[in-house]
């Protein structure tokens, strides 16, 4: 097992990469929460038949279109002057009885009333491992299929700071993120239209949710002040921009409109989580934890909310964990402790290859409930272990020039090697876990509120819906509630963003959420250094 | 004398374009009526201080400066993603201290702040036959430059109607005229910011006025449907299109606006003279001609607007007129019978070459008043007027098959033949008069008013200035007003433009005048026809 970029290639050679870094047939949570939303797309069609003019009714061609779209219920709309140029010819073909698409207030397409069935939108979720389309009927709101990828900037760097680096480093970088990013985009489009059996020119909007590196990759904004303190987004604005001068391959007049932000590393992905759990419009105190690549953290009520990002970091996606892995086929994603012995469980049920997110926190949470693992973190070494927990001790062994804990042994695997969890990993548990949960306490504590007063814990993300609540509050990854008021949410970013696309009146809404949010900067707090410092321990450690 | 489309060449030849028909210094009129306006314009400059991002204050580089720019008196502006992909380098290379150009609710330009001191537009007046542009400096107001140019667009037909022929008979036809338009209109541009001394792309935004042919040329839209029963234009809409989109070379993020039409023969030239003559806001009943290449009627008052248009055509622009030429350099403007002796005036005091509008007009108003064309507009033999006006019976001459005038004879010319006044050419004077005359007196009736009330007659467009009322009067060309009423108002058209130019809000007044218009169509009425028959008499015919 060799990293390539420390290999010199001096003569042939044969390449084998492991399943367990492969991007093959990840698991990807697609579904949301439902929220019942009116119906209100920005995108409408309607049928029309004008009366034809005459010598007696001169109005333009134009003036006699958008006359009688506003007797069909669609006033104050506009025609611009490249689709003017064929207008006259078109409504004479059409014997003045066509069928008109109108996106926001603008007539974007005039034909045939045969093809005047439905129109479409897509609702795209743009996270920084992984892309979610949801393809909707915009006539009556149902999302007909949906799609997803890895998210192929993931080659430029698992995180967003990498990435930005990348740009940073590489003169046509960005260029490239945006395009690989767009191919992922148009290949989901092609995948969900030919699922529910319609043209990609029958799509005439997208809407788009993702963080702000995310976010500005795609629209090709600059990204370096994001990543230097003071940490400044170019633009926190929601943007419509034109489908074709993006490069998007839906209707070639069609629209995609871009969430607005909150902050740098509290993106549209946020916006999406509040549209979709309705914390803006609640009473009770709520907190919604979206544990992605970044932890973003939203606390509050209708009358005040507070958020904050925090470097979850990419542990919990596999990465910088010695046997760690997407939640892929044969990734172990639960481990429980029976009478010191281990249960695993992997995905599709295969032989194990690596520990995904939720195996990771089992594990951990396993170890520290036997007792290998102490408070502080340490993992204790089998000599120590041996007269009070000889089954775990004998699963101790050296790892990495420390201890580490055998999981499964090369025979139990397919992949050659045992898996362990090394005393490395734990730590890496610890920055995640501490950072989540120190970001919760500042926000308590800016709010002026106890964690005893949260009334819901909402898990959002695709990571976040797999936990096993229990399991999480064990090595205080969630603050200590009841498990009873931990509820998720799935993919509530995605939730927001096909609602922002049956419904144009709550993009208003979005603007107003992120512009009223009070973003918490972390980073530069002395008090969130002690609390981060403080939440590294594990609440229950029992040696 | 040969018609170039009625020739072979069989063998080489030296061709000689007469003076009277070559496109030469003519005389343009650019000025028009002032009208006091409050200075609003469309495009505004105004350099900012920012404060720096801190951590503190880590709002977003656009809402920073939007949030500046709304603190000094630009609220709710936007920013594209085109203009954000370098808005945070900019902001920093400038210390935070930005110039800013807004055009409507749009930042174009963040520069520098030593280049603020003021920004331009150019209200251009788009007719038929000439064009004018006005370059302004929008802090100030005032028109600094301006510059003019035949429409070159002459070279494939006089008038609208054989140019839509020609777009409809020829495929790349609109585009052939809209790139010869644009090309002098860019002339123009470049001609008045040398002038000025100001760079092309100090020139953030124009308004056009033009009649509803050359606005449809201008932004190729299509043009058949204009020529053909029921004439219907394609959009009577205002538009706002990109500079650089149109190819209008000012600032490439620079827009242009085309106000708003009435209909297919009254166009933006007409509502551009409303807004200059204030007729939209006036209690008195007042009429106003615009007699270009098509002749334009307004009749009104703030409570009710009728307008028609009537093929004045371009008989007075020199075309289809024996010895017509345009108002250049040796064209007779003006014609005066003394004691039955002929006293001619040329532009600039040159040996005469043809006969311009207004000496077309002089000319037949003294053969009228001289008892040499009859009240049928019958031009008498030598030999019938021998005996009581022996000094003008000599100049009758035969020409073309029939009685012909002499204005000059061959010795007095530069061009070696005589300048005659054909009895064709008197036809042709009273079709166009007695176009013009019928249209008022539909007009009236239509209003439901007598010549007697109207109180003011606005002469508007380049000819209606030259004209001497006295002669218009005598010939029937304005209907019977005593002569204090008739005033000259300039290229009011052009006027309208600046108007529109130096204060945006009089847009919305611009949208509501196009659809306020009642327009009068009088190609269809059998009532028109037989006033048309009868304003085609000389009003005082003494014979």
């Amino acid at each position: 097992m060799r990293l390539a970029c420390q290999m010199h290639v001096h003569a042939d050679m044969r390449v084998v990469i492991p399943e367990e870094t492969r991007l093959g047939d990840q698991k990807i949570l697609t579904e949301g929460v439902e929220r019942a939303v009116p119906l209100a797309p920005n995108v409408r069609k309607v049928a029309v038949h004008l009366p034809p003019p005459s010598v007696s009714d001169q109005r333009a061609d134009a003036d006699r279109l958008l006359d009688s779209l506003a007797e069909a219920g669609l006033p104050d709309l506009e025609i611009e002057v490249k689709t003017l140029r064929d207008l006259p010819e078109r409504l004479r073909a059409l014997d003045f009885h066509p069928a008109v698409v109108a996106i926001s207030d603008e007539v974007v397409s005039v034909d045939r009333p045969s093809a005047a069935e439905a129109c479409y939108g897509i609702a795209l979720d743009i996270g920084t491992t992984t892309l979610v389309g949801y393809l909707t009927n915009l006539v009556t709101g149902r999302t007909v299929a949906v799609a997803s990828r890895a998210n192929p900037q993931v080659a430029y760097g698992d995180d967003v700071i990498a990435r930005i680096e990348y740009c940073g480093n590489t003169k046509s970088g960005a260029r490239t993120l945006q395009t690989l990013v767009l191919g992922a985009m148009n290949e989901m489009v092609a995948e969900a239209c030919r699922k529910a059996d319609i043209r990609p020119t029958m799509v005439y909007e997208a809407t788009m949710v993702g963080n702000t590196t995310m976010n500005h990759l795609l629209l090709r904004l600059p990204v370096r002040q994001i990543a230097r303190a003071p940490f400044v987004a170019a633009s926190a604005s929601a943007h419509v921009v034109s489908a074709k001068d993006l490069g998007l391959k839906i209707h070639p007049r069609g629209r995609v409109y871009t969430a607005p932000l909150i902050a740098s590393f509290v993106g549209a992905d946020a916006v999406g989580v509040i549209l979709a759990t309705g914390l803006h419009e609640s009473h009770r105190l709520r907190l919604a934890i979206d544990i992605g690549t970044n932890g973003e953290i939203v606390l509050g009520t209708r009358e005040r909310l507070l958020a904050c990002s925090t470097a979850a970091g990419p542990a919990f996606e596999g990465a910088r964990i010695r046997y760690g892995m997407r939640a892929a086929t044969g990734a172990i994603d639960r481990v429980d402790l029976v009478d010191e012995k281990l249960v695993l469980h992997t995905i599709d049920d295969a032989p194990p290859v690596g520990l995904c997110g939720t195996g990771l926190i089992d594990a951990v949470a396993a170890l520290v409930e036997g007792g290998v693992v102490g408070s502080s973190g340490r993992m204790r070494s089998a000599a120590d272990l041996a007269a009070s927990r000889p089954a775990l001790a004998r699963r101790v062994v050296g790892a990495d020039g420390d201890n580490g804990f055998l999981l499964a042994d090369k025979k139990e695997t397919d992949s050659g090697h045992p898996i362990l969890l090394t005393q490395k990993d734990v730590r890496e548990v610890q920055l995640a876990k501490g950072a989540m949960a120190a970001g919760v306490v500042t926000l308590l504590e800016e709010y002026g509120a106890k964690v005893g007063d949260v009334e819901e814990v909402l898990l959002a993300g695709a990571f976040g819906n797999f936990i096993r609540p229990d399991r999480a509050l064990a090595i205080g990854l969630l603050p200590r509630v009841s498990v009873e008021k931990v509820k998720f949410v799935g993919n509530a970013a995605g939730t927001g963003a096909r609602m922002l696309l049956v419904n144009r009146n709550l993009r208003q809404v979005a603007d107003d959420v992120a512009r009223g949010v009070e973003h918490v900067e972390l980073s530069q707090r002395p008090d969130f250094q002690m609390r981060f410092a403080e939440a590294m321990f594990f609440p229950t450690g029992k040696a």
